[in-house]
């Protein structure tokens, strides 16, 4: 509809697995700018698991979306308007506007990115908040240091992918954990991880033991739930474990409990939860040695493309069971 | 039995709780000394919740005692014999010389102590490892700073009694955990603690919210198991939790599932296993403050004495049941 701009709108709060019906998809008036604002058209927004959080009314580090508002997220897009100095048209940046075609922004948390260096979306993946997840929670927290083993659950996501070739940089060994066997496949021939092991398979204890001779040393945790039960058996002595996410307690309505915590104790282990938001001033350096690292082929990364905002809210699904292969966006234009 | 040594042997592993019946009391020649030895007369044994890692043939940070060897531990007693130029007798040293009443040292971990400044079973609690583990645990991992409150299981036990002192010295709130109202007056009369728990109270969560208004900033846990599940429900975003011990664990046959794993993610909390051997460097700093406070009064102490060497394997198992009250030791003479 000419003139218009659809939205993703939250119509309820998901008692355990996300609903297609949790969501409103809407036509409304095209946003207007203010002095100091600027109108953003989107050309990928990103699809994220921490947004399950934020459909919850619970206390968490964020404010929940409000029922009927806009799906929060971030997109890369091109200003179309600008009535703020900083911004002309035809910028490419990438701003919070959420889960619709077209944003207004007064210049808060908006980044303008070259999209000849990169292409857009990868701002939103390897050059952006997944990236910079990934640089932090491995380099800061997880401080592989050479010959150590790495550990990355979700390997072949947005996050996990980049940890693994990281920690190759680093001289470290890589070791993914991902659902199925292309993924396991891709991880491995295409990031050039050491091994990756399908936690979807009966003996994937053993497997992961027969890849971890040497014990774990760095975990980079992404999924918990039985997995993180099964790594802790394997951790060495002053292991870290930089606890990004939990994508598989995110639906369930009744949390696992993880029965090896002695090994946290016994093996003097560091497991500290974290969020990239909390990192700003490593944002910059991360960000840059994230876009020369992937514009010299030196990381690689794969995208899940969704075509159409309206096809968000199913893609979203997919994404919190692992269906997506690479970073999950939607192609808006 | 004159020139006798009675010794605590291992007779074999417990499964689950551990019984009288897997300790042997055996009465062997006294030791004889070397070139460069000591003999010691053990004068308190220290019981540690340690110990009973120590009886498994597990993977663990220290090596299992062997069937029939001499239960590890540590003892305070009177140098009597010396071929090292280092000690004379009469010297009163701590050595780890295990579950016995004699017992030959090269000096190695042998600690002169000053019986005149405290007495001399207090360098196996307050001045010694477990006030050394409540020092590191809390000032070095914890980190307390004025104004936040601070929580510890166990709060009457060699441990956690240290370990709210020092909080309150640091300008922290200190809430204790213990089991039952006695040890509970005790934290909060006696010690000083701003308030205490009593965990086997049905409405234990409730009592722990209302003495934590404001959120735990640092849990220094040495209990684990529900308790942990009901603190991860209080802490504030970026708490620190010093894994100490996990007593409620060391006999569970079937270990418990920790449920709230998602508040170390959503608080970005650190959670931190250490072991007080790994932080050698520290022992002196400590030791020195810890022994000027007790000597000053300022860090007040409580000891649950058992006498005879023969009664160590009841007060053992004792202590893994909380059935001590402050610092087990078995006076030996």
């Amino acid at each position: 509809m000419a003139g218009m701009n659809k939205q993703v709108l939250l119509a309820s709060r998901p008692q355990g697995w996300v609903k297609e019906s949790d969501f409103n998809i809407v036509d409304t008036p095209m946003p207007v700018t203010k002095q100091g604002e600027i109108l953003i058209k989107n050309l990928f927004l990103s699809l994220d698991p921490y947004m399950r959080g934020r459909m919850n009314d619970a206390k968490s580090y964020s404010a929940p979306v409000p029922i009927g508002g806009v799906m929060g997220g971030e997109a890369v897009g091109e200003v179309v308007e600008s009535k703020n100095p900083a911004f002309k048209p035809g910028d490419t940046v990438t701003a919070y506007t959420g889960w619709q075609q077209y944003g207004v922004s007064d210049g808060t948390r908006v980044r303008k990115v070259d999209p000849k260096l990169v292409p857009p979306s990868a701002y939103l993946g390897v050059v952006g908040m997944p990236g910079v997840t990934a640089w932090v929670g491995l380099l800061d927290i997880g401080q592989p240091k050479a010959g150590e083993t790495v550990v990355v659950a979700a390997a072949s996501g947005a996050v996990g992918g980049v940890v693994g070739q990281l920690a190759k940089m680093k001289g470290a060994r890589a070791i993914g954990i991902a659902g199925g066997k292309a993924k396991c496949d891709y991880v491995v021939k295409e990031l050039g991880f050491d091994a990756c092991v399908d936690h979807r398979m009966p003996d994937f204890y053993d497997q992961l033991s027969a890849v971890t001779p040497k014990g774990i040393d760095v975990y980079f945790e992404n999924v918990g739930g039985p997995i993180l039960d099964a790594v802790l058996r394997r951790v060495n002595a002053f292991a870290r474990i930089p606890l990004c996410g939990l994508i598989s307690q995110y639906n369930a309505t009744e949390p696992y409990g993880v029965k090896n915590i002695s090994s946290l104790l016994v093996n003097r282990v560091t497991l500290r939860g974290f969020i990239v938001s909390d990192h700003l001033d490593r944002w910059p350096t991360a960000l840059a040695e994230l876009g020369t690292a992937v514009a010299r082929g030196k990381i690689k990364y794969r995208e899940h493309v969704t075509q159409g905002l309206e096809n968000a809210p199913k893609a979203f699904i997919g994404l919190l069971k692992g269906e997506n292969f690479g970073k999950q966006v939607v192609k808006l234009t």
